[in-house]
């Protein structure tokens, strides 16, 4: 008989999560209950800001607790139901844990076509990935066409896609990555106007070539220096979306504060946060326009795919090490 | 027969300016030509913002140039007339510069009426001081009635307006202010529902007693620490106002960045810088608008007058030790 094997939260961090943050364990599979199903998960999505949620603090959601099963999305397969909306053979989305099968009662999940879309695409750009960037740059950064965008972790998961859609929308946009590779990437593969390797590099030198007249939308997934560099060249009445800080999320001490921000007075410009799941009534409208642009051809999405549940820790590490390329998921089922 | 005293910038300050940063100088009072008027100066408003203007970097508006006459706003009287639009007798308001005399072509200038208000009204609530805190508050700030409205430098010029300003519209206010006697006077004096002395109170334990569901509205004058515990107490889609930076702008070392500014993204906030001048085509309405509150005893417009040209430099220093008790104003003509 199977068993289910599920990552649980063991120790909590400081710093970057270490081999004993989390642990393997096997469980048996139980049985749905009336108005419950069962999800064999294949597909999970490792997302930055799962590092937040391991943190004791308030934020904008509970933090996992200690020996319960690590918070993730993935994509799966019903293969039990007593669910009247969902049924066995359904494919769904919803937050499936890192475990290998899954109950739920069906809240904050939905069904998912995969032969519109392979299902890792699901966790992707027409999954939270896909809707952070959407609204992150229409909604908060209010794009408007001809605009001059910035994006760092561009070749990132959320990255990537915030750069295809400024492209789509007639704007000049520039990638910060690490790495001529990626910069390559950036710009031969997804069509970005140029890109700022950090790693070799002079940052501010290049934005000041690419931006002579300054930037007027930042999407900034990094923080630190790469922040303050980005303030420093605003154009009036910019636009600073923040929506993740990778650069700082492993810190064991003081998050560094972007000294340059007077320039948002200089500039009247704005810093924007953002958290996507204040969207999710405007889910559906977004994924298909995103699912229609990919259709076209004018939206790449790239998924980075590692194996084995086993790989969790390891796999979860290149979110922060800058190894992978586009969204980074992990395949839990052992078939 | 007169001469003119006039303050100009002789060197760049690094820090705090110092005696030699400024000399003043006499010269002959010219007559107006075609087109121009002669204006006496009366009272010059003093503003954390003319620190910025000795600096020689791209801001808002050009520096100052050495050897230049100080640019300041001021009212005075015209007492020579060769312009259409504006006849001997009148007041006025406008660039003045910090002297007692000034020629001009009447660009930016204009009228006041004395018996309205008191002159230095116009420097102050009346003047740029007030379109700061009414478009800051109102518009930048996009304030709402019932909100929780944190302002800092609250017994300041624009601060102690902004304040009020909030409470005609029905918020919980509560200012930042330096000593007792300040706090005593916003609550008193001002009508706040609180106050919090940096210098003796623990500001954020403070700050969790008087906003336990957090800000709303976080007015910015100063920067620094009050801005980061600030940020670290922020009520869901919060609004910041960087109006000024009053604790950096003598630094001599880099400006210390909001290190807390992540809660921006926990909590859906948003930080935004504003320049008075941007709204000038409201000022009127603006201006009868407060002349309106202030008529009905809503709104009380406090200055604190020094006399003297000589003085200029003794009472600019005012500005940033925290001496002074609402509007900074320096009487510059000699009767």
């Amino acid at each position: 008989m199977k068993t289910n094997k599920q990552v649980i939260l063991k120790n909590r961090p400081v710093g970057v999560p270490s081999k004993d943050t989390w642990e393997l364990i096997e469980n048996n599979i139980s049985e749905p209950k009336e108005g419950e199903f069962l999800v064999q998960c294949e597909y999970i999505s490792l997302d930055p800001a799962m590092r937040g949620w391991l943190n004791d603090t308030k934020s904008y959601i509970p933090p996992v607790q200690i020996n319960d099963v690590m918070r993730a999305g993935g994509v799966g397969k019903v293969i039990a139901s007593k669910h009247p909306n969902f049924k066995t053979g359904d494919f769904v989305y919803g937050q499936t844990g890192v475990q290998q099968f899954t109950i739920t009662d069906g809240k904050g999940y939905h069904k998912v076509d995969p032969n519109l879309a392979p299902l890792p695409t699901y966790t992707s750009s027409l999954g939270m990935t896909g809707m952070t960037a959407y609204f992150g740059i229409l909604e908060v950064g209010e794009l408007q066409e001809g605009d001059k965008v910035l994006v760092s972790g561009a070749a990132g998961a959320v990255g990537s896609v915030v750069g295809q859609i400024a492209k789509i929308k007639n704007c000049k946009v520039i990638g910060i990555a690490g790495g001529a590779d990626k910069c390559e990437y950036l710009i031969n593969e997804l069509g970005f106007d140029g890109a700022i390797d950090y790693k070799n590099d002079d940052i501010k030198m290049k934005l000041k070539e690419f931006f002579p007249k300054g930037i007027d939308v930042y999407f900034d997934n990094v923080g630190g220096e790469i922040l303050d560099l980005a303030l420093g060249r605003l154009a009036l009445h910019a636009r600073i979306v923040i929506c993740g800080a990778i650069s700082q999320y492993n810190n064991t001490e003081a998050v560094i504060g972007p000294s340059n921000y007077l320039s948002l007075l200089v500039n009247r410009a704005s810093m924007k946060g953002m958290v996507v799941f204040d969207y999710a009534k405007d889910y559906g409208k977004a994924s298909m326009q995103m699912g229609q642009w990919m259709k076209e051809g004018k939206l790449k999405s790239k998924e980075d795919i590692y194996p084995g549940i086993e790989n969790f820790y390891e796999t979860f590490l290149k979110l922060f090490s800058g190894e992978k390329l586009g969204k980074l998921v992990l395949k839990v089922s052992d078939d």
